[in-house]
């Protein structure tokens, strides 16, 4: 074993590192979104471009699936399929983020085509299956890792939006629900395949930047958000106050 | 002819109009960089974030390149790449592009190797290969027609930055010099290929399509700058007033 390479524990200790430093729970707008903060226009446009997001998510999961070699791993990893496209349409993880969608009044047609999403999303967005499909398989799955930090931050958002907005239900909030059961089985198995197959110190970095990449695209699309709602403007062509409940209140 | 089809006046007046009301000129950080509202650490971050965008010219119009058919197409488009990366080591665009980070004092290794840069530029750019790798051909070649407003563009910012930056001089921004040529020359090439090659009112419409992905494209990199510099903060690890010369100034 070369003299510099990490042990298992200490390589989950600097993926779990990366979460506590970069992971989108410490943004600002996470943050106005989970305390209240936020306006309407605000949460609508916050779930109409991670719309954009949970969409790519069975695409760049079929990426890995596709370059996996062994039946045991491709098993493992097409549940990830099944959990976001259901079995049946409506069902699925992408369904109940247009329940979301649906309780804030957006029209569905708006939301899947995403022609209101920011430009930053949509970059994001590409680079997330670009770098999945490009980079060697291992980075491929540490990519996915961010699921280590996700049940924590689920429980505070959906908490702090159902205190704090009253046109969000806990039906509205319902993708959420099996998700850090979902996550926790899922970044069990990621993070003993990159243990595994992470057999270098250079592969054990790169796993680790894989991870600091994929938490800076969710800090990224929140970056925007935050600028074209709250700071500057949207793109003209984005989503604007008008196309969201505030057209709807002032008809 | 289809009855809907635009006739190629029309179809120019159309994509300069996508330039009259999208391209980056008109951005608040643009406008602040040409009339020198800029700090030293705003113009540092724009020149090493935009050097991604400049590295990756030749890449892009390589995927072009290797999607052309005709070698007529192929010996006028290959100029692109020759300009971009000159005859020898040091020559051509990105080199002069190095000569503007150089005279900012920016370390080589530090621009080339993008470390520093903001993740949502570097998104941006993913997107761009991407486009023209994945879009079809005549989308791809109408994506560079942002060439038909830069020349505009050019004189301004360059007129601007000269008259209010002490630290640049003429030899800083010797890559703008040539532009202004090299874009009408190859933007007369991708107007006719577009009039020519799109022939439906639908190929019409990715056409003018393609030119508003490439217009938000440099404007969200425009938009990641103003937040990251102006309104808010850089992603942790890109670059810092302390990376630049404020670092110098301080020691």
């Amino acid at each position: 074993m070369p003299a510099d390479l990490l042990s298992p524990a200490e390589l989950e200790a600097r993926l779990r590192d990366v979460g506590a430093r970069r992971y989108h729970s410490l943004h600002p707008f996470q943050i106005r979104l989970q305390s209240g903060q936020c306006s309407r226009t605000e949460v609508e446009a916050w779930a109409l471009n991670r719309y954009l997001y949970q969409a790519c998510i069975p695409q760049k999961d079929a990426q890995i699936l596709a370059r996996m070699e062994n039946a045991d791993d491709r098993r493992a990893w097409r549940q990830r399929i099944v959990d976001h496209d259901g079995e049946h349409e409506g069902e699925g993880g992408i369904a109940k983020w247009l329940k979301l969608t649906d309780d804030l009044g957006l029209d569905r047609e708006t939301v899947t085509s995403g022609r209101l999403a920011l430009p930053a999303t949509k970059f994001a967005v590409t680079s997330y299956i670009s770098f999945v499909r490009d980079r060697p398989l291992t980075e491929a799955v540490a990519s996915s890792l961010t699921e280590l930090f996700s049940p924590s931050v689920i429980k505070v958002r959906s908490e702090g939006m159902l205190a704090n907005y009253d046109y969000v239900t806990p039906e509205t909030l319902a993708y959420f629900n099996k998700r850090p059961v979902q996550a926790k089985r899922d970044s069990d198995f990621a993070l003993a395949y990159v243990t595994e197959h992470a057999r270098t110190r250079a592969e054990q970095d790169a796993v680790i930047a894989a991870l600091e990449f994929k938490c800076s695209m969710l800090w990224t699309m929140l970056d925007a958000l935050e600028h074209a709602y709250i700071y500057a403007k949207p793109w003209p062509d984005a989503f604007h106050a008008e196309d969201g409940a505030a057209r709807q209140a002032a008809e």
